[in-house]
């Protein structure tokens, strides 16, 4: 089956990157904000003014909302275009914290958006999507290929050529199975703070009982979004006593002022994957992400 | 059947005037922004914590990305809490001018977003969307009820009562239809530019053949966004003697600094309708709105 991959500009890097390592062709989809702020999409057309029959879409969905609506035009447009089959990466996945309703008549956006992703592709690559109180991705986007791969391997194999025994720390009890998981890959010993969250930017932390001073550490976890719990652990870290406290994360969200606001709490280096582009990217995903997709391409009968 | 008017707080206004002129409760959704730009809303639920069975959902798309996912979330959980029928009060209708692939592969938009809001509602009430080469709203909408109303007899009035004998002008071939109606219902003079766009925000005018010198002139039209064409046409029917000139617009839309470019031409007064909430709003559409809406509410039998 002829396949192309699709990104937008602003993802080209990363996008290129997973291209190659599949050994398909990558093209571009123009795009142009209206003053109205309305969108204007162009997809890459080849002969006869058809689309492939199978379409990879690269599209990581921070700041999603205007994405989504991106990705709507897209797979209805592809769709009439001749393409058969579309294929989501979406290295970063968005709306997938709220999966129930804290107070009743509360949106329940994970399973609206999870819908509506499944209503439009056939399948979904993601990493690190942040889900809370279900275990599988397709619970929360009913596709018989909803595929969730961890960084948290490839951040350990990072932090084992930049750092010499070094204390991996997690900031929240949701963390944990995934510090405990790169722990395992590096061999480094690692803990997990304890959480209270009260509102969008207050959290309280309690460091977890190690001995912290004099040691290397490294703040691990899947997102970054206002930056205020990994500010005040390493606050809390370095008060302790550790020599250094850096960070490793999946996904360089970085809110508004997130990453000021971890530097000025005394964090050293900032290290991230490429699921978001940011300068901080320090990990490629793009062998991640092609060994996932290999088996779900579907190919022509020779 | 139970009836609930839907509104967000951005609408309050507008969406209480239409609940008053149809004899409805009007309850607003809530809705929190987190840092990282994904939307919280909450539905108000009545009794048993299920809604109504019959919602009108009312959210004018200007701006119109986040509101159209916005609702997505909002129908999609109606559903599930209970209601049956969805009708969308849409003052401005988004996404409607791109209505063909101008060069191959350019999505229509139009299509892909009228099929969306036709997937997700029953029925939709709009006013004066900016149709090209279509004719009726159901082309774009494939909904059995979608109805397009017009502003251009209520702006007509208003401008009966505030202005002697003024002439009409469209600054358009476009609005020529829309200008020729509100001049029928005023008995106006009128007439109509020529206008040549090249890009976003160039455009090119040449007045109608009229004596304007000592005229009060009035443009009209249904939609104001950049507002470079509307200042273009008033600086040249200034410099051709018009005494004064004021605009009159259904959906006040004022991307950017429109309004201060209009200003800068010499524009006196600016009245629009209340499709989108602005400072300029002069005439409320509640009374269209209802008249539109009575027939296709669904009233249980006594």
């Amino acid at each position: 089956m002829d396949t192309l991959l699709l990104y937008f500009l602003d993802e080209r890097d990363a996008a290129q990157r997973l291209a190659q390592a599949l050994g398909l062709t990558a093209a571009c989809i123009e795009r142009h904000r209206f003053p109205d702020d309305e969108l204007r999409l162009r997809l890459p057309l080849a002969t006869q003014q058809r689309l492939p029959e199978q379409l990879l879409i690269y599209r990581s969905l921070d700041r999603p909302n205007d994405k989504l609506i991106e990705l709507l035009l897209v797979a209805d447009e592809a769709r009439r275009l001749g393409a058969h089959r579309l294929l989501l990466v979406a290295p970063y996945l968005a709306y997938m914290r709220q999966d129930i309703a804290f107070v009743p008549g509360e949106v329940v956006s994970q399973r609206v958006i999870g819908a509506f992703l499944a209503r439009h592709f056939d399948a979904l690559v993601t990493v690190d999507p942040h889900l809370h109180r279900i275990e599988r991705l397709e619970q929360a986007v009913p596709l018989a290929n909803a595929i969730a791969l961890s960084a948290a391997p490839l951040l350990a194999r990072l932090l084992v050529e930049r750092r010499q025994r070094p204390l991996l720390i997690g900031p929240d009890a949701e963390s944990a199975q995934w510090v405990a998981s790169a722990a395992a890959v590096s061999g480094f010993e690692y803990g997990v703070c304890a959480k209270h969250r009260q509102g969008d930017r207050q959290v309280e932390i309690v460091l977890p009982a190690l001995d912290v001073s004099g040691r290397q550490v490294v703040l691990l976890d899947d997102v970054v979004s206002s930056g205020r719990t990994l500010a005040r652990a390493a606050g809390l870290l370095l008060a302790a006593g550790a020599a250094s406290v850096d960070v490793a994360v999946t996904h360089a969200l970085f809110a508004g002022d997130a990453l000021a606001v971890i530097k000025a709490a005394g964090v050293g280096e900032v290290w991230s994957t490429d699921c978001i582009a940011h300068p901080s990217n320090a990990v490629a995903m793009a062998p991640l992400l092609a060994e996932a997709l290999r088996p779900l391409l579907e190919v022509a009968p020779a």
